[in-house]
């Protein structure tokens, strides 16, 4: 991954673990086996407020940004006002037709089905959200906690962009990267279900699977 | 909840996922079940440089921080330099004196520690400071994702902050809030094992029993 470059996107308000999560374990791909530098980009470098209220500063701007190997869209609520942001659409456009691979976590799907990265592909996107993303047209919504289809990787809500980025590193670097990764940042999750608010008809295929 | 305020500590290089993975679950008990509103605090307020490149800003410095009801200490390699940090042991005892409880992620229970509050209490921290805490005198280590001691909770590694939190917010404010938090952030993970680098004498309990 010698010189490799992972953009990680910053706009008004977006969710802080979408961006955080997938972060920690790029970052420690890089620290651990030998993955890409991570960066993080907005329209201007700079603070930024996410949507939970995290006070963080983005290295770069579009125009000072280096080329891009990957990038990852984080989500929120503020992804549907962020998707109707020309310079923001011009930048993925430009970065990802250079690049290896784009990622979006969550509302993020619906940033790169605005730049027309999602036209003919397989996606997915928060449960709530999933209805608005099966209107779009040329997206084959499905039901997972996330999915690739060829160099488009697209995750469920929010702390699915953890799944989404092991997944990713194993599949671009091998098992036994993701795997360091995963031992490093501790990801062995207790599996516990907390309540009942996930028994709902909303809910995703991959989560009705597990109640 | 109404009224209570949930703070979570910043210091120079902490690990970003220690804090934002809690982070996010807090505020979104705050957002969807009436949980306690979070802010994050400082030796003074403005920006740092996380462990693994991000900038973020701290809302509260040590003096204009509000009385907190509960507290979070994240970890990182850096806590073991904060935690000879006179001022920060001296708020985080301060705050926790007058709070309902105190929670740590990874190293972070470490700092705790130096203030004196893990005294005869069972705790835990990332696998590879295991040896470390058990060396601690008073401490009872323990090899699982979280610990709770009464109104001391710690944690392993980096994203076992995420479970920690959402089993806190079930302990203080019932399943049904955890599980609408849990619905929201869509933590469902899918539990793949990457590699085998967790196969190795010194993973804790918890992760030997999953492989």
């Amino acid at each position: 991954m010698n010189g490799r470059v992972f953009g990680f996107l910053m706009f008004p308000a977006f969710e802080e673990l979408d961006l955080v999560g997938p972060w920690e374990m790029a970052t420690m791909w890089g620290a651990y086996a030998g993955g890409p530098r991570c960066v993080t980009v907005a329209a201007a470098p700079g603070s930024l407020r996410c949507a939970k209220g995290l006070a963080v500063a983005a290295d770069h701007g579009f125009e000072d940004c280096p080329k891009l190997d990957y990038l990852l869209v984080p989500g929120g609520f503020s992804a549907f006002v962020t998707m109707r942001d020309a310079p923001t659409l011009d930048f993925v456009r430009r970065q990802v037709a250079g690049a290896r691979a784009v990622l979006s976590v969550c509302t993020g799907s619906f940033i790169l089905a605005a730049a027309g990265l999602l036209e003919g592909r397989a996606a997915t996107t928060h449960w709530k959200a999933l209805p608005r993303l099966a209107e779009w047209p040329g997206v084959i919504v499905r039901q997972q906690r996330f999915v690739r289809d060829d160099t488009v990787w697209t995750s469920a809500g929010v702390s699915a962009g953890i799944d989404l980025m092991l997944a990713f590193i194993a599949a671009e670097d091998g098992a036994e990267a993701a795997g360091k990764v995963q031992f490093n940042a501790e990801y062995y999750p207790d599996g516990t279900l907390h309540g009942i608010a996930h028994q709902v008809p909303e809910a995703p295929a991959y989560i009705k699977a597990l109640a």
